[in-house]
């Protein structure tokens, strides 16, 4: 066991820590970057990257069976899962190596390897090689999905999206538990690459949506995909030869089937157990997760920071990475004695890559809030019907004096006016101003321009 | 010959005479709209619309034959002509018929239909039915697309944007003359909807890029999906059967060839001849265009207001319908003898709908302009690989004290970038602003993020 000393030691080299380390170093900190693997981040290996790989394919097959209502004829789609699924890991391993080719950069002493554990607010074990003493700790362990209580005893019939992205073949049938963003990606593209797919989801809302109109319109669109179960928990499931049964009940209604396959996408809990964060004296809930706060990110009673899925916040990429470096900053200042940044958050910002697309910017809605709501259809809108995907709609949540606070949307690719729409509420910009702005034709766009518009006649 | 008087006559009922109307009435004046056919506005009836669904079909066509690069399998791809030209003009006629129903709610007396000339500064003659007195007269009578002179003894060989989307079946071969936006546009959804597809064009540009670079990768790219001919002027033209023969020659080459139908998309000038416009005062030019102000659009010696497509300013939907609202409000402070608004322009932005997109922002490039350039690429874009689309690039133009001036964009789906780019250039933002904002991932607003931070690395 070897004795080293560091101003910041990051824990986790994912998307938060890699920042976070960097950050650190800039700020002319003697940074240490703890990578206790699997390698790669959440995002390239097993998030993001895979997940937008296999819909681009389920995309494809979607739009070549539809290219007939366009006038263009093609054969029967065949869609070669093998083949699907190795260019998906093809271009996954590519975008993992160039996190790795970031890593292999960093000088040696700055990098360890293995599993830390804290002995105290001021000290690292790192397996039984290294002492680490630290005078500032950033904690970026990301989060793991979970698997649920009744699917315990399914073995290798249970996939998470750790394994999900590994299997061989496609499945022949696949039961998909959780219907927000990640249970919705992977559910629509399976059923459009011919898996027949069902979802189970105790709540009611598809993707993460709150408003009720939303709601009610993905639940349309997306049970046309798949069998849809909302309000059905599944509560029993027992290995069935090479598949599983499985039971549900709820509000939804009861049922039982056979699947071949079964995905938990319920959730990916922060990694915050076995760290010994009981040693440190930072307050934990009872859940074992850090009280900190939200923008300096220092976590209470140690001088330790908690940034990016670990602190369970907003588990996307763009607010890991910021929290990284807001934290990688603020370990050296604490480092180095000096007071913390506490930087404005940005707006949240959340997307679904289905199709259509959902994106809900500033928490989506509240009907307690006494906030006016302007709307749109993109049922009826120009671009959306010459492309033939005229459906969803458009809701923006705005104060009586104009300001815009939020919006939810789902329609075609509104992933780019989820983008204007989340400058135009961390700007605090008035909907009347934001109507004064060019919208070409013919855009996605003129759709927002239809919802300011309606917004702006009910402010009065 | 009947005699009537009002205060504002709007000459032209396309999206610039229908928006002007629409706003003289809304301020109180009595405003008469004069229709001369033929019906609808041009964009919807010989534009954007039926352009952006011939866009739709081709890309289906090319989608379902670059599908097995997902591991899809189609059979053979199957253009049915007659099919994506029924579907284009169903589609179409629903959007030119919106418009007529828009104006069928007009009260009667408010509708004229004819032939206006102006028989002084402020009297119209509608045909022989009607003498119209006014106060004021917006002129909004659109443009129309040219014919060069070589192609004139070809008859209906030669195709223009007013009857290529009523052919009746998709030709064996195309030439286009012009590789401007609609000559792009049309040139590479015909190549890909399996037409032999040439383009002709004296200049060195496509889709109105002017960045070195974007042009250069410009026409690498579109070249592989037709034969271009840049710096090639199409001097001669004969009939030859049920088709053309052209003889071309310039810095690009010289050459000759035949082809079953010539399409004519090198510009369409406005429709400012045989108005009478010279019996009213208004100062003319050589092409008999008024001179005008650009921002309250008033023409330099009479009270008339030039409006779209007219003044050939910024022929787009956008600008022709808000050019509308501020000449028709101009109109009735004219008529009622108040002083004229001057509304600050709105950012250029003009788009090509090729694929690749075009997009070019606040003027683009200009060599002599001190303003320092930030670059990046989507061929190693995250989201642009996943789509299998990395090709094209992002040029920004800032000024050297971080003021967001332009920019230039050619890439998958750029017209959501040229949105957000517009807005940042409208603000005035400065690019250090810009960069502190979320950039989901993994989008093609993130390649933005790329481009916004070699810029700033460039500030200094």
């Amino acid at each position: 066991m070897r004795d080293l000393a560091c101003d910041v030691a990051v824990i986790g080299a994912g998307t938060a820590g890699i920042a976070a380390h960097r950050a650190a170093l800039s700020a002319g900190a003697k940074a240490v970057l703890i990578e206790q693997g699997p390698g790669g981040t959440t995002c390239a290996r097993v998030g993001c990257m895979p997940s937008k790989l296999l819909i681009t394919a389920a995309e494809a097959a979607e739009d070549a069976r539809a290219a007939h209502r366009l006038g263009i004829h093609v054969g029967a789609v065949h869609v070669d899962g093998p083949a699907v699924l190795s260019r998906l890991r093809r271009l996954r391993d590519r975008f993992v190596g160039s996190v790795f080719e970031g890593l292999e950069q960093l000088p040696d002493e700055s990098r360890l390897t293995g599993r830390a554990v804290f002995e105290g607010p001021d000290c690292l074990r790192i397996d039984d090689h290294t002492r680490l003493r630290f005078k500032a700790a950033v904690l970026a362990t990301g989060s793991s999905p979970s698997v649920p209580e009744p699917l315990r005893d399914l073995g290798e019939r249970v996939l998470t999206t750790d394994t999900v992205f590994d299997i061989e073949d496609l499945p022949a049938s696949l039961a998909v538990l959780g219907a927000g963003p990640v249970g919705l990606e992977l559910a629509q593209a399976m059923a459009r690459l011919g898996v027949r797919t069902s979802v189970f989801d105790p709540g009611d809302s598809l993707g993460g949506l709150s408003d009720p109109d939303l709601k009610a319109a993905a639940r349309e669109i997306f049970s046309q995909t798949f069998d849809l179960h909302l309000g059905a928990k599944v509560a029993h499931a027992a290995p069935d030869g090479d598949g599983a049964r499985l039971g549900w009940s709820g509000e939804g209604g009861a049922g039982d089937g056979r699947f071949a396959r079964v995905l938990a996408a319920a959730g990916r809990p922060p990694n915050v157990r076995g760290l010994g964060l009981e040693r440190t004296g930072v307050s934990l809930d009872e859940k074992g997760s850090p009280s900190y706060d939200s923008r300096s990110l220092l976590c209470e009673g140690a001088p330790i920071l908690i940034a990016g899925d670990a602190n369970a916040d907003r588990p996307v990429l763009h607010e890991a990475s910021r929290q990284g470096r807001i934290a990688g900053r603020n370990a050296a200042r604490l480092a180095a004695g000096e007071g913390l940044e506490r930087p404005e958050r940005w707006v949240a910002l959340a997307m679904v890559f289905s199709q259509p697309q959902i994106a809900v910017i500033g928490g989506g809605f509240s009907p307690e809030s006494g906030r006016i709501v302007g709307r749109a259809d993109f049922c009826d809108q120009g671009r959306a019907q010459v492309m033939d995907r005229a459906q969803g709609g458009i809701r923006l949540y705005a104060e009586p004096d104009g300001r815009l606070t939020g919006a939810e949307l789902i329609g075609p690719e509104v992933e780019h006016l989820g983008h204007l729409l989340a400058y135009a509420v961390q700007d605090g910009l008035d909907v009347r101003r934001f109507r004064d702005r060019p919208f070409y034709h013919p855009t996605l766009e003129e759709g927002l321009d239809t919802a300011l518009s309606d917004l702006v006649d009910r402010l009065g």
